[in-house]
């Protein structure tokens, strides 16, 4: 429509108690909320769990699981099985929330469930590969982020209950950067 | 900065797969993500429930718990403890995750803690009354909304147990309309 993007500057709103960003174009406040990420710890029927390896920017290469931002309308539920399909067009069923992960430096809470994978696997595009890995065998040295770590921690605490106590984490300032 | 607001318009930005607002002024994009919502069903040692009387709408002058949106940077247990302190002067000690609510026709996804009070309470700006209530004497027909009645639900269920059982509940389209 127009060739230059917004211009946002920052500072107080009339009637608000913090700094926003505000566009000098248009006057459009961009409340910034923290972001919601739904995934899966997702096993087949003999245990073994559903990786992603990254074909997108951050941490490309990288192994991760299933997972991705919730989009407006969606359940948290239909966003993890949405994630599982794009990423590595799988079908899966939910079986109990695994854990709630708060990351503050990144704005993010990341809600994890546990899934029994129902159908083949395929790399969606924004995956290079993907696989079913034994519990032992995780890549565990490049791994993509931190709560790919937690999510498999809290799954193998978990497993054989049939109803698992959600975990929840909650990133600290001293804890491994995010 | 300037008189008008941003006027938007709805379109597929390119490389995209669904619609967003697109400013057709600036050309900024409004990606809307679902919100956040960090709340706190807060007993008092004789096992009174806080609540507390709307006065901003949705629902002004009907009963809540402590509970608002998540701003950025925060945790969720900060978000909890803040919205206690802003809504009624209270200073809160969380205790444990009590449910994730997930309510897809809002876009949003409520996280309830279980928590102690530590101070005297007060009305804060944006209620009108705060009071402390015997679990039976709530006022359920005055209820500002249902999730207010899962918290107290699962505060209810979990009661006397050191690590209860987070619960995840999803609005069904069947469900109260929110």
């Amino acid at each position: 429509m127009t060739a230059s993007g917004p211009s946002f500057e920052i500072r107080t709103p009339e009637g608000e108690d913090r700094e926003r960003r505000v566009c000098g174009q248009c006057g459009f406040i961009d409340y910034v909320n923290p972001k919601i990420v739904a995934g899966a710890v997702v096993a087949d029927d003999l245990g073994r769990i559903l990786i992603c390896r990254r074909a997108i920017a951050p941490r490309t290469g990288f192994w991760t699981l299933p997972a991705g931002y919730m989009e407006e309308g969606e359940s948290v539920e239909a966003a993890a099985r949405r994630e599982a399909r794009e990423e590595a067009c799988a079908d899966i069923e939910l079986d109990a929330l695994l854990g709630v992960y708060s990351i503050p430096r990144i704005s993010q809470v990341q809600i994890f469930f546990r899934a029994r994978l129902k159908s083949e696997i395929a790399p969606g595009p924004e995956s290079q590969e993907v696989r079913l890995c034994a519990f032992e065998d995780i890549p565990r040295a490049t791994l993509a982020f931190p709560s790919v770590h937690w999510a498999l921690d809290d799954w193998m605490a978990a497993r054989g209950q049939p109803a698992p106590v959600p975990v929840m984490r909650t990133q600290n300032p001293g804890d491994q950067p995010y």
